[in-house]
C-alpha cells in the first residue's frame, strides 16, 4: 500500500493535515490508536483562536462550529476582589476567540474526511516508523497491524505526546527543553448553565480557578491543586466549595451548581523537542510540544504547525522542492516558543506558588494592576490570547 | 530652632522637597551627614524620566539640564547577534528620557536652595527623630550635633536606605519586602566619548552589559558580575576585553575605550518598607524602597514621592487637612511597585542566571523577540522607562 503522506494520530493535528491536503490534491492515509468513538469523546482544549477559526472555515469543516461555537469578545481576570475585563474588540479589533470543544473539531474533522473518501483509520495497533535513516535504500514507511506496510513520500507524526513518531528519532538528534510545574489542574465538567459569560480566570490566595463552559448548558472549571492530587479526594462538595470559595470574590457573583459529569487531573508542564523534524518525518502538534493549559495553546498551536506542514508539503509535491520542508522546523518553532512563554506568564500571573515569598505576591499583583490597567499591556495579553497573526495574515500588529 | 518641615538628607529627594516646599511659601531645614563637596560628586543615576524632568523645569532648577542633559528617544537592546530599537518616540509620542546625572541635579538643587536663602546644612553628626509616638506631649523633632533641638511640624526622611530614618520607627510598624538577586553590577566609568547615541542594553551568554553615558565626552558602563565580585579583580584591560566581549556582538560596533576614572561594584536588590510613614514622619526615596538599577527607576520613584508629598504638605499646611498626608503611603505605593516590578522584568529579561536551564533561556530569547517585534510588548518597555505618567498628567494611556 501506498500513498503521499502516512499520517500517524487521527486527533486534530492530524485529521486537519489530512483535510487540507486532500483538497491540495495529496494523498493521505490517517492511522489512530484508539477507535472513532474515543477520539469523538476525549475532552480537551476548548478555546479556539482566530486563526484556527479561520483555518477551519477555509478548510470547510467551520459550518457547525460557526454555529454552536461561542464567540467570545474578551475574557476577565479576577483578583483582589474584583473583576477586570481584557476586551479584545478594543485591544485587538477583528479578532476573537471562538468556546468549541476540542472533540467537536475531531467530530467535524472525521465526518469531513470521510466524507471526502479520506482513508482514516481507528483501532490500529503495533504503528511504527521505519526509513528515516540517510540513504535507507527506499523511502519511510509505516508498518502497523500484523505487518501490514504502508509506503509514503513523507511521514507526519501527529501522535501526541505519547506517540511512537517522536521515540522513533534516533537519539542525539533531539534536544528536549522542559519544564514542570508544582502544582496540577482539576478540570470539572458539569451540567449547568455557565454563571458568566466569559471566562473568568482568577487569581486567589487559595489558588488559581478557571470558569469556562463548553455550551449554553455545560459549564467546565480547572482548580489549581497539588501535583499529586487523587481524583477521588476531591468529592463534588468539595468540588463546588472550592470553586465558590475562589470565584466568589466579586460582590453579586454567585456559581451555579449542577451535576458533575467528568473529573480529571491535568499536569502543568512544558516540553519542546528541536528539531520538529529528521528525514522525511514531522512532528506536529503535542508530539513535538507541550504547554500548561493556561494560555489555552495547545490545540491552536498544532493548527499552526499542520498550515506550515501543509504549505510545505505542497510546495514539495508540485515541485519537488524541499526548501520548505527542509525549514519547517524553524518556521514552527518561533511560533512555538512564543506559546511556550505566553503559557508560562499566564501561568506565573494567576497561580499560586508554594515558594513565592510576600515580595513575589506583591510584584504578582502589581503586574495584575498593570495588565489590567496598562492598554499597552492588556494588548500583549489580547493579542497572546487571540493568537498571533500567522506570518500571512493581514491583520497584524507586529512591529 | 523651628521649622514646618525637619528634612532629613541632602540627596535629590530632600533637597528637591525643600525646594518645592519653598515654592509653597512652606519653610524647611535640611540636614545632612556628608559633605557638600561630597554629595556634589556621589555618581549614581543618571537616566531622568520624562515626569521627573518635568518636574525640575517647573520648580525652576531645569536650566542647565535642559542644556547640557541628552534626551534620548529610544534605547537598544542588543542579543543574539543583533541590536533592536525601542523608538520612544513612536511608542510612546511626547516622552522621552534625559541622560543627566543624579550629581548634576543634586548640584542645580543646591544652588537653588542657597540662591533662594534655603536652610542646607552639611556634616551634620547624630541627627536622631523623636516625637513620633501617638500623644507624645509635643510635636516631632530633630536632635543632631552636640544637643541641638530642631522642632517641626512634620519630618521628612529622605536620607536613603542607610539612614537614621527608617529605623526610628518603632519595631512591629513596618512590613518589610526584599529580594536579593544573585549578581552585582561593576559601573565603570571612562573618558571616552559613547560608542552609540542612545543606550545598550546587551544579554550575552557571559552576562548582561549595558552601555550608557554621562556626556559627550564620557562613557559608563555597568557589567553583570557575581555578586560577591571585588573591584581589585577588575584590573583596566580586563573590564575592556569583557565590555568588547559582551558588546561587540554586533557586526560593525567597535567599542571605544579611554581612561577609566571609576570603578564600583552595586549590589542588586529590592527593598520596600509598607507603609512609607508613622505619626508625622514620611519616609521618601531610598529611606522607604530601593530597585536594582536595571530600569533606571531609583531617582525618578524619589522624585514622584516627593511630589505626592509636597502636594499633602500644602494641603495640611493650608488648611490643616491631614487627608493627603494621611494616604501619602497608598498614594505612593502603587508607583513603588510597579517600578518594583518594571525593574525585576528588565532585570530578568537581560540578565543571565546560573540556575536557569535551557528551557529557561529559550523562553527568555522568545520574550526578547516578543519585546522587540509587537508593538503593544514594545510599548509597555518604553511607557515604563520614560515613566508613567503622573495621575495629573493629561499624557495618560492607561485604561
Amino acid at each position: 500500500m501506498r500513498t503521499q503522506v502516512g499520517i500517524i494520530g487521527a486527533g486534530p493535528a492530524g485529521l486537519l493535515l489530512s483535510h487540507l491536503l486532500h483538497l491540495r490534491g495529496i494523498s493521505s492515509v490517517v492511522l489512530e490508536r484508539r477507535s472513532r468513538d474515543y477520539v469523538e469523546r476525549r475532552v480537551r482544549a476548548g478555546v479556539l483562536e482566530q486563526g484556527t477559526v479561520d483555518t477551519l472555515i477555509e478548510a470547510g469543516v467551520g459550518e457547525r462550529m460557526l454555529r454552536e461555537g461561542l464567540p467570545h469578545h474578551g475574557i476577565e481576570l479576577r483578583y483582589g476582589g474584583a473583576g477586570h475585563r481584557i476586551a479584545f474588540e478594543k485591544l485587538v479589533p477583528g479578532r476573537a476567540i471562538t468556546v468549541y470543544g476540542q472533540q467537536e473539531v475531531v467530530k467535524d474533522l472525521i465526518a469531513a474526511r470521510l466524507a471526502a473518501g479520506g482513508d482514516v483509520r481507528f483501532e490500529v495497533e503495533n504503528v511504527a516508523v521505519h526509513g528515516l535513516e540517510p540513504d535507507p535504500g527506499s523511502g519511510p514507511y509505516l508498518t502497523f497491524g500484523d505487518g501490514e506496510r504502508l509506503d509514503c513520500d513523507v511521514i507526519a507524526g501527529c501522535d501526541g505526546f505519547h506517540g511512537v513518531s517522536r521515540p522513533s528519532i534516533p537519539e542525539g538528534v533531539l534536544t528536549v527543553f522542559e519544564k514542570e510545574y508544582p502544582f496540577a489542574w482539576l478540570g470539572i465538567l458539569a451540567d449547568v448553565a455557565p454563571s458568566s459569560e466569559e471566562l473568568i480566570y482568577a487569581r486567589t490566595d487559595r489558588g488559581f480557578a478557571l470558569h469556562s463552559m463548553r455550551s449554553p448548558t455545560v459549564s467546565r472549571f480547572y482548580l489549581q491543586v497539588p501535583a499529586d492530587t487523587r481524583v477521588e479526594d476531591w468529592p463534588d462538595e468539595r468540588v463546588w466549595d472550592e470553586l465558590r470559595a475562589r470565584l466568589e470574590s466579586v460582590p453579586g457573583f454567585t456559581l451555579a451548581t449542577g451535576r458533575i459529569t467528568e473529573k480529571g487531573v491535568t499536569p502543568m508542564r512544558s516540553f519542546v523537542v528541536e528539531p520538529m523534524q529528521y528525514g522525511r518525518l514531522y512532528l506536529a502538534g503535542d508530539a513535538a510540544h507541550i504547554v500548561p493549559p493556561t494560555g489555552a495553546k495547545g490545540l491552536n498551536l498544532a493548527v499552526a504547525d499542520v498550515r506550515v506542514l501543509t504549505e510545505a508539503l505542497a510546495a514539495y509535491f508540485a515541485g519537488g522542492s524541499t526548501e520548505l520542508l527542509d525549514g519547517y522546523s524553524a518556521a514552527c518553532l518561533r511560533r512555538v516558543w512564543r506559546a511556550q512563554h505566553f503559557s508560562w506568564w499566564m501561568t506565573t500571573l494567576l497561580h499560586t506558588f508554594e515558594d513565592e515569598d510576600a515580595y513575589g505576591r506583591r510584584l504578582q499583583l502589581s503586574y495584575l494592576d498593570y495588565v489590567t490597567s496598562s492598554e499597552a499591556a492588556a494588548t500583549t495579553l489580547a493579542e497572546n490570547y487571540v493568537g498571533l497573526p500567522f506570518p500571512d495574515d493581514s491583520r497584524s500588529n507586529v512591529l
